[in-house]
């Protein structure tokens, strides 16, 4: 049998910027073209970037993603790509381009699209039936996009069938904590399945509020791992296919992988793209060892990647973040500087009346520590003249969580006004449990441009610090910050717990209500306490109107507030 | 051939407010069957309220909908009922169910199921199939919900051809400016080629974004409308069908009408309800003549309504509005006290050092022509503040931007801080032109709990100003607010149109760019400036992070931002 070298081109592409979408898709064409490699794959909607949402509705958008995928196709001589891009007739499919050697040979349109949890691709596509086998360098390859591949009955198992044996499937699937062993674990079972190669060719970098790992693999025919990408960096991936292996598998293949597939689009189709390759002798390749990340440091590169690619994908270059010296704006910090290195993140110190000494000089220490800018500003002053303007109006009234609220909006007013006069923008540093609970201001701590940590509960806010002050063997957030007793400090000898149950009964009261649907019945059989119980679940429900005005920030847990949970703001549904 | 006496309940639900949703249900019962009235209709989920969106993910929400149900079904002895609500089976179904005499006897499921504009319906419901003919004293019914009614070749003209000689379709159809007449227009088609009475049971009142219209129908087998309900009132439109006039139009129908049609749906199934009324004698109607509200007036209603039922349906009593004495604040300040009565209506009147002495005496004249309590806080004091408290970092830079918003800010916080102190929603009073080009202040002039103008253009608000002084003969807007020069007051001699195009240059390319998708080359096909219509877009998509953090407010056009309007906000597009 012959081999095949496949590469899989695993890039960071943005929405809408089709220009230089293409031309990191051509910088790949040529890097894999010294390489020898007979097919490139990118991932899903490479051309346009993923997901373009509302964009795909206007007709000049999809005309001039059919026009860059174009240049795309004159820049193929030499070699074999599978692009994905935005395919238009009649309707708009999410597409595969089949391109062979400065043509375009075929289109391959998406079956399964997902309209659930952060998806909404049935507000745009049509699906598409055809699933036809490419021959390409003499190999029978299929070609299906995503969602595709996780239904068993899909069109990997038609095109197995039909003479497949490899697939390919370009991807856009977004991070979430833990999701890559579910995924690898799929893929294992589609590969051996389909008794074929398995090329799983995934999407990088941050959009919005999505994060996409990377982690592109190729899976052998008996559900091994033979070639892995990095974790959430560019890579290009090249790997030579032992077809073999896939004889083997199907010789041995149990009777029930020889029965025709139930699929409807199974109806056989043959293609033929080439019949060998254009370079018969391969250069060598060089190691590519890759250990994929896992656990705490992969959330951690999550949120490294989701701050970058928000904060250069929308232009800016300095960020700004107001230093409590609680453990949420901290991290945060280092997390900037992770991102956007320490000479483009600036500190804000905003002290009160009410501020503890300690909060004022861990802030400064966590300065140091990261070599950031420290601007310390007192918030005495603003905060006394809002009690001067509205004392006639407050007149008889006790301190109270207006004017909690009205210090730490004089606070993001600051924090707004350095980024309105200096164009840095400004990450507010909310955590899930906060954003959650309401245990926030609107205006105030919530004010910003992203809220990178919203959708991070407080106790893996604490598992993060520890595991960056752990990692380098150089702690940068001082150890009283973490044990600190949790506090907003806007009145004297406030405590979280005030309002809050404590952050270990909290957060998981939290995931089985916002993340799983479940009752409160499921969780007083949970153990929990009934009374705690109502409480969190009011306040969930009674603080939508805040998460709506609330910035963007990285997904990753399995339900993060924003897309992925749409619930009304008038709601007077209450389970019990 | 018998009557038919139906009632249309159109009824103002509220989402997940099972108890006082079949409370509201059963008093229509009560009075329908004191009305003898045979068949009683309610609106598309009126059990559960419309739209639920991921309270559907809950099974819990699920079953105690179909308690609830069980209610209604308990409650209706001598009536047949057509009630919305959410069914289960495996998966579950935006149905209607249908009771008779207190026994619960089949469900119609919906088939047709939107997901485009504010619509998401497949990331719920399971589509149905079945499309039965009920038997309700004596006469054939056909039941359909909502979009299945705006295809052609959809369940009515199956259920038609089935034996029904009258279409229901219960509705929960967004208001938007305009669309009664195409509603009517399409319904008049349906019922004419259905050769049937078609009863539409829309939705009234208002559900965060979103205002239903009611203006639930009656339409004979001519296409004549022979019943109207109220335009954005709850109203029960009892009707007398004559069954002759079916006959008559059957009889006379062309060809076409009686071949079998095409639509996958149309197994013949009939399910005997009842061959006869429960009571023959019927009590005479009371008149019941409805003009339909239209145009600008039509518009206004439409806030009113949205206004009051997001201010009540979230528990609120009073609205507070900062008074600048321009035309945008007035027009709030004037449909919250329509909405909402006076008493429940405070207006803040800030002025700053930039304030013209015309702003301040015109946002007086209002609150006195409005019977409206007005508070006045200048805001210099914590404008000098802020600007002391950054005298430091802003050292040597001009006047400018940061400046500006810093003022507006000041004014956030004040409304905030009245908010928090007494528990009054803030009503923000930016336009859509404004969320278009971002020109306003995130934090300031942004700030609040629902922004009931953001889907209407400036060009529209000086014409719902012009309706409402119009109306009752006694202006309340001062006519020196219509004339003077749009300006935000935030440096001296400021006018919008330093910023921004004329109102009526803007609003156009707005509607073309933002509503219609249309792009650079048809607008300059449409006679528009090129620099102009490049500035405009480019405003429009750099401020999608701004859009992302406004409060919500009503839709009245074809196409809001917000959930209609679906744009990444990393987005490096731009058409030329």
């Amino acid at each position: 049998m012959p081999g095949l070298r496949v590469g899989l081109a695993q890039i960071n592409v943005t929405v809408g910027d089709l220009k230089g979408n293409v031309a990191k898709i051509l910088a790949c064409v040529e890097e894999a073209r010294s390489l020898a490699v007979d097919l490139l794959t990118f991932p899903e909607l490479a051309v346009a970037g993923y997901p373009p949402e509302d964009l795909l509705l206007r007709p000049q958008f999809v005309r001039d993603n059919l026009d860059a995928l174009d240049t795309v196709v004159k820049g193929s001589a030499g070699i074999t790509l599978i692009v994905g891009f935005v395919d238009a007739e009649e309707d708009i499919y999410d597409a595969a381009a089949i391109i062979h050697d400065g043509h375009f040979v075929d289109v391959y349109r998406k079956q399964f699209l997902p309209n659930y949890g952060v998806f909404d691709e049935d507000r745009y596509f049509e699906p598409g039936s055809r699933c036809a086998v490419y021959e390409i360098a003499g190999v029978g390859v299929g070609v299906n996009i995503c969602e595709d591949i996780w239904y068993p009955e899909g069109p990997a198992q038609a095109q197995a069938y039909n003479g497949a044996q490899v697939i390919v499937n370009i991807s856009a699937s977004p991070f979430q904590a833990e999701k890559r062993f579910f995924r690898e674990r799929m893929l294992s079972t589609r590969a051996s399945d389909a008794a074929a190669m398995l090329c799983y060719n995934n999407l990088v970098g941050g959009q919005d509020e999505l994060v996409f790992d990377g982690n592109s693999m190729i899976v052998d025919p008996e559900g091994e791992i033979i070639g892995r990408a990095r974790s959430f960096e560019e890579d290009l991936l090249v790997c030579d296919l032992n077809m073999d292996k896939v004889m083997q598998a199907r010789l041995h293949a149990p009777r029930r992988r020889k029965e025709r597939p139930a699929f409807s689009g199974a109806v056989p189709e043959k293609v033929r793209v080439s019949s060998k390759p254009f370079i018969a002798a391969k250069p060598p390749l060089p190691p590519h060892d890759v250990t994929p990340l896992e656990g705490v440091a992969e959330v951690y590169a999550a949120l490294v990647v989701g701050t970058r690619d928000y904060v250069r994908k929308n232009g800016f270059e300095k960020v700004v973040i107001g230093l409590s010296g609680g453990v949420d704006s901290s991290l945060v910090a280092v997390i900037a500087v992770d991102a956007l290195g320490a000479e483009n993140v600036v500190g804000v110190s905003m002290p009160s009346r009410f501020s503890s000494p300690g909060s004022r000089s861990d802030a400064q220490a966590i300065a140091e520590n990261l070599g950031i800018r420290l601007i310390t500003i007192p918030i005495e002053e603003a905060f006394t003249a809002y009690l001067g303007m509205l004392s006639e109006p407050f007149a008889g009234t006790e301190f109270g969580i207006a004017e909690e609220n009205l210090q730490t909006r004089v606070r993001g007013n600051i924090l707004m006004g350095l980024s309105n006069k200096f164009g840095w923008l400004v990450l507010a540093t909310g955590n899930k449990s906060e954003m959650a609970t309401g245990y926030s201001t609107l205006y105030g701590d919530m004010a910003g441009g992203f809220a990178l940590i919203r959708d991070v509960p407080k106790t893996l806010v604490y598992k993060l610090v520890e595991y960056r002050n752990a990692r380098d063997g150089k702690p940068v957030i001082p150890q009283a910050v973490l044990d600190k007793v949790p506090s907003a400090e806007l009145k004297p000898g406030q405590a979280d717990t005030d309002t809050l149950p404590p952050y270990d009964v909290l957060d998981p009261i939290l995931q089985a209500y916002v993340e799983e649907d479940k009752s409160l019945a499921d969780l007083l059989a949970a153990g929990f306490d009934e009374e705690t119980i109502k409480r969190v679940i009011t306040m969930v429900d009674r603080n939508e109107y805040k998460r709506r005005q609330a910035p963007p920030g990285v997904k990753i847990t399995p339900r993060a507030f924003g897309r992925d949970r749409r619930l009304p703001i008038a709601n007077r549904y209450r389970g019990w």
